[in-house]
């Protein structure tokens, strides 16, 4: 080793030890006579004084450096007279009696601090650089511990992991899929796996009983703050089990993630049908660390010739609680707010109930003081509260009323980054309807199993159909997802039909599994987290960006290493393919 | 779960207890009033006994069962009569009151036992039945034990596992990319990485100072036995540290893996020279778990008007401990063995120690007995000897003596896979020359740092500049090898120099990294290693195929799946290519 040790470990039992550290410089003050030099390494930070007075050598290399320098130092470990007590290192200092320059350092194009003064793309272009800060480095580390804490986890419940292959084939159903010519089957391509769903439940059939993986997962989609092209998923399949036991065994790895990461106990995670998350909170998501569920008025506010609500196929609304105060321009703003098109409300209704105890909407002319009581009462609101209220196609007004009901309660301080309120959302749709290309698609994919008793259903009524489905939520946030599995190739085939896949399509893409369940398959579940997600949350981001080492922007590019680029035309040739360019 | 144990875990211990399990039927004997059958998981085996002559619900379903259906038993735990040792739950049985078939299955297509009917192309065409015999399973559960144990190991000693890019950018130094089209960016591509070594010495110019990631890497060549499309890599880097860490840290790692995979301690390893390891063992890999050293005659055999000897660059032997019995004919076998094209020798001389003391050899015309006793000396030959001589082209001869030397050394039983013989071999050379490009190529990459004392030659000789590179070796196989980096943009540059590269190359594929090494960069240095080949040396395989789930065959086909496969002109169109077939 270069060094005796790193700069994040020196304290007051190493008094009078000669040692040698390396790192880069933070911060060096020349006070004439001596200087100090604060060395940083990924462990901490320690002072050096150099006695430039009496040593000329040492006087030249120290008017050398700059920031982030690389440096290595020999000296003693002394006693600090001006101790530092928010450092570990900070009661100590190293009088320096050698120093080396190991390299030299630009001055960076922003600061390395906690705080930076650089800009997204700068940063983006010399991430290297911004590696460098606390708060970014500290969330890779956080994510490592994370990775080995899942795997201790798991690895005690004998569940192993096993590596599926990235180069596998392209299916039409799910997301688009990143495809790779293949150079010795000329014409032909693999694509990139946006999961190893197929996989693992071949490795049930396999008898496996109990798989995981860690794994990188790939999508060709427009992406957003929380969406790259790559991203990394825990991926775990299990064999003789039931939902309840997925849900518990999951709940526990949460669990014990929340406990050996962070410090956190968390109790019981409540369980939610899909059907109440979406009466309740609009979401099949709901952020449940604050109440403020919806209140459904259609029997309160029904015929009063207000044509709005009359003709609303739903009139929902929350109580915004100790809101009254608003003022006009302030909901003028929230309705404003509504209307935009990534919204798309048509108006916002508000009662106020007021600390005098008088009630106040925007509709009194429809409403008189009475009924406005009935509706208090149905919000059970009480003096200082200020009821909203959409109205419109269930759907569409749910959604609105989701958005509405989460910004209220950021603005009241219920969204707290360092609370954490976990829920299992069940009984998921099997299937959902796409108006685009009018059909059903399978809501989780198309190897969900539905629900037994629901099976009839499928050619009656295919929306109803409720599968064996569930997502883990933390704060508004999905963070994992997974079904019981259909095992049995007459119930998959028949779901491949309901899918829209005639016989032939079905065997040519998925005739493997089809063939494999024939051969004795267990029947079999599982789920997978989004790994980028559960470290986002677990360090406090709304960005999955600051967890991912090397991530993309949004137009998938790589401005670092400036990737994605053209390629060689021997390189096109050789894969027998041509750019349409 | 739908069992209350495994089928590995009931013994003795848990006679009388009502008991549930789960499994494949391994094996059904029809006693005639009795139905033995043994039910089969991950976990283990365990008899299960069906009175079907008080029961006709059993006696019917028992009939109903073959080979590999899935089944589950409830039942109680009973000592059985005819006990079997040899495996954990032989010594009790379950006496069914209760059998449900879960699952049907058809007769497998081979045999699901340890030793199989099936060939090849049928098991890869049904890995998931495949991967259902011990043999392969027990490989895979192997695979899981040696990732854990590398993650505790390593997270011990402080590195962090950080998550590289898959989609990252194509150079055209080292082996063939895969490519993959970028939609959002038309007519430009990614490149799916050969290894993650940029961005690791990225991350040691960001300060991680300890990283390792147990990560996919991908390369388009031309597959054989150990190689595959797709491969995993221990990729490990760290900083402020020098060659001798880095062997220290990793011989510690190979040792932990060994200790704990398979109970085995290993002494030091010891370290050769790769010149040494050319002129002893013919090769940079050699296979130390026997001595068998080459000896150069030069200086013996040269002079005596035997032709061959005297314009051969290189006159060099073995001597086959025990082998003079060796018969004329077994000989002239070897002899043809050696001049296989794959092989490329064009003759072979031998010389007897006969046990009576005397020599004999194949080019007596030329050399009398003294100067065979010159031979036999220079070889340490003893009586019942056989001394290989082989002649020619320094590097050409050696290749061949070293196919001879392991060929000799298999044939007398001194090559046992549970013998493990590490070696390190270092100061391997900077450079190689390319006949077909005409150019000196990097032999371990482009950001190996040569020997400081020998940076001088590469003007004048670069044939003959050391590097800081090292490999580690078991029993012939190179498992793992890395180097110290260049860490400064000016080395750096030139490196690309003589590596044929313009500054403007240099700047476009690489500029990054040079940049990077202007801010700061630390010294650094780290290894790699081929999991899938250290997992197939420690399950004694010598393939790499059944060390991994779903490997592809020789044409990069997976023949279950059924991939490569075309992709539709949709797709095609979306990414704007076309293919030329």
């Amino acid at each position: 080793m270069l060094r005796t040790h790193t700069c994040g470990e020196l304290n007051i039992s190493h008094l009078g030890q000669s040692v040698t550290l390396c790192g880069w410089v933070q911060k060096s003050r020349d006070l004439g006579g001596t200087t100090f030099i604060d060395v940083r390494d990924r462990y901490g930070l320690t002072q050096l004084v150099l006695n430039t007075d009496t040593d000329a050598s040492l006087r030249e290399k120290g008017r050398e450096l700059g920031r982030e320098f690389v440096i290595k130092v020999s000296g003693k470990v002394l006693e600090r007279s001006n101790k530092n007590l928010k450092i570990p290192t900070g009661e100590v200092e190293i009088a320096v009696h050698e120093l080396e320059i190991l390299n030299a350092a630009k001055i960076p194009p922003f600061l390395i601090e906690d705080e930076t003064d650089g800009g997204e793309e700068l940063r983006a272009k010399y991430r290297y650089l911004d590696l460098r800060r606390n708060p970014i480095r500290n969330n890779l580390v956080l994510r490592h511990k994370m990775g080995q804490e899942v795997r201790k986890y798991l690895d005690a419940l004998n569940f192993i992991e096993v590596e599926t292959p990235v180069l596998i084939k392209s299916t039409p159903e799910g997301a688009r899929d990143f495809v790779v010519p293949s150079r010795m089957n000329a014409g032909e391509f693999y694509a990139l796996p946006q999961s190893p769903q197929t996989f693992k439940q071949l490795l049930m059939v396999s008898g496996f009983d109990r798989y995981f993986q860690i794994v990188k997962c790939f999508r060709d989609e427009d992406l957003r703050a929380d969406r790259q092209p790559e991203f990394t998923q825990i991926d775990c399949e299990l064999s003789f089990i039931t939902q309840e036991d997925i849900l518990n065994i999951f709940e526990g790895l949460t669990r014990h993630l929340f406990n050996t990461v962070k410090g956190i106990e968390l109790g019981d995670f409540p369980r939610m049908q899909y059907a109440d998350a979406m009466r309740l909170y609009g979401s099949d998501k709901p952020d449940v660390r604050f109440g403020m569920p919806f209140v459904e008025l259609n029997d309160v506010v029904k015929g009063k010739n207000f044509s709005i609500f009359d003709n609303a196929e739903l009139v929902v609304g929350i109580n915004a609680k100790g809101c009254a105060e608003y003022t006009r321009k302030q909901i003028d703003e929230l309705t404003e707010w509504l209307k935009r098109p990534q919204i798309g409300a048509t108006g916002l209704i508000y009662c106020r109930y007021n600390t005098d105890g008088t009630l106040k909407s925007s509709v009194d002319k429809f409403y008189n003081e009475d009924e406005l009581t009935n509706w208090a009462a149905a919000f059970e609101a009480e003096p200082g509260d200020l009821i909203l209220i959409l109205a419109g196609q269930t759907d569409k007004v749910r959604k609105q009323l989701n958005e509405l009901r989460l910004e209220i309660g950021g603005r009241l301080g219920l969204r707290n980054k360092d609370t954490f309120a976990p829920l299992w959302v069940v009984d998921f749709p099997l299937l959902e309807w796409d108006e685009e290309s009018g059909r059903y698609h399978a809501m989780h994919h198309p190897f969900t199993s539905p629900k037994p008793e629901d099976i009839a259903m499928l050619d009656t009524d295919p929306g109803n159909v409720r599968a064996n489905a569930y997502d883990l939520v933390i704060n508004g946030t999905e963070i994992g997802g997974g079904s019981i599995r259909i095992h049995e190739k007459g119930l998959q085939s028949l779901m491949f039909k309901h899918l829209g896949f005639s016989p032939e399509e079905a065997q040519k893409q998925f005739g493997f599994l089809l063939d494999a369940f024939e051969y004795g398959a267990p029947p079999h579940g599982g789920i997978a987290f989004g790994f980028d997600r559960l470290c986002s949350i677990f360090a406090g981001l709304d960005s999955i960006r600051d967890v991912i080492a090397f991530p993309k922007n949004n137009s998938g590019r790589d401005v670092m290493i400036d990737s994605p680029s053209t390629i060689s035309d021997a390189q096109l040739k050789e894969l027998s393919i041509n750019t349409t360019v």
